[in-house]
């Protein structure tokens, strides 16, 4: 008998869509590592080019990590009902952003923390790295 | 002015608000550390207690890091119409499960994998450390 799992398959999606992708999506997960181990944290975010832009709360664990590091982001869309959705992971540095411009550009954008705590904290990362993946339905023949 | 972000707050669940609200997503996500750097992957799941399960593909890339490593896991839902919702994060050794029984029990409860691609694999984390919390509108006075 054929099992819901042998009816689903996955697509690559280009760089456009995935950067179409994330723009229509507000919550995103950072991956970092703190003292050698892994961490993730769920991150309201705007896209500006392909660049991810999100907020923190200055001097808290989680700015200290991320103010300067190596960091995966992830965000992804499913449909439970049909098992289909995508998600889209990026790679780059992030980095705390202090030009007072590119921080106006940035919050203008409605950019607002998953919580509010402490001071607001803005960080980058231009991604140099973009893949994703489209989950599909398999329709039997 | 009063903005957005000065009307959120957050709450700290407890662990048995963290597991009810475990079992009520199907998508997580999993952070590790692959050759010095952190990622970030969807899955899909399933929980059994404080045990999280999901699949992978024997083989991948993957699956070669997450059967035998420390992981956090991550889930979330959000409002975003009122900017409302709640995240849990998860620590823990993720492990290939061999026992029979074990896999039985697991696949019986639904479990799909993100996408099918190659042998299914199936794996672990007992959880030796949950953390949540609920983001809130702070109602003005």
């Amino acid at each position: 008998m054929e099992s819901l799992d042998d009816r689903t398959a996955h697509e690559t999606l280009t760089t456009v869509e995935c950067v179409r992708l994330l723009e229509t999506q507000f919550i995103g997960r950072i991956a970092a590592i703190d003292r050698g181990a892994p961490i993730v944290m769920p991150v309201t975010f705007v896209m500006v080019g392909t660049t991810v832009f999100f907020r923190t709360s200055l001097g808290s664990a989680f700015h200290e990590i991320v103010k300067d590091a190596d960091v995966a982001f992830e965000v992804d869309s499913a449909d439970p009902a049909y098992h289909t959705g995508w998600s889209v992971i990026g790679r780059g540095r992030s980095q705390q952003v202090f030009d007072p411009e590119t921080r106006r550009r940035a919050l203008a954008l409605h950019l607002r923390p998953w919580a509010r705590a402490g001071e607001p904290g803005l960080i980058s990362i231009p991604l140099t790295q973009l893949t994703g993946r489209r989950i599909v339905q398999i329709v039997a023949g």
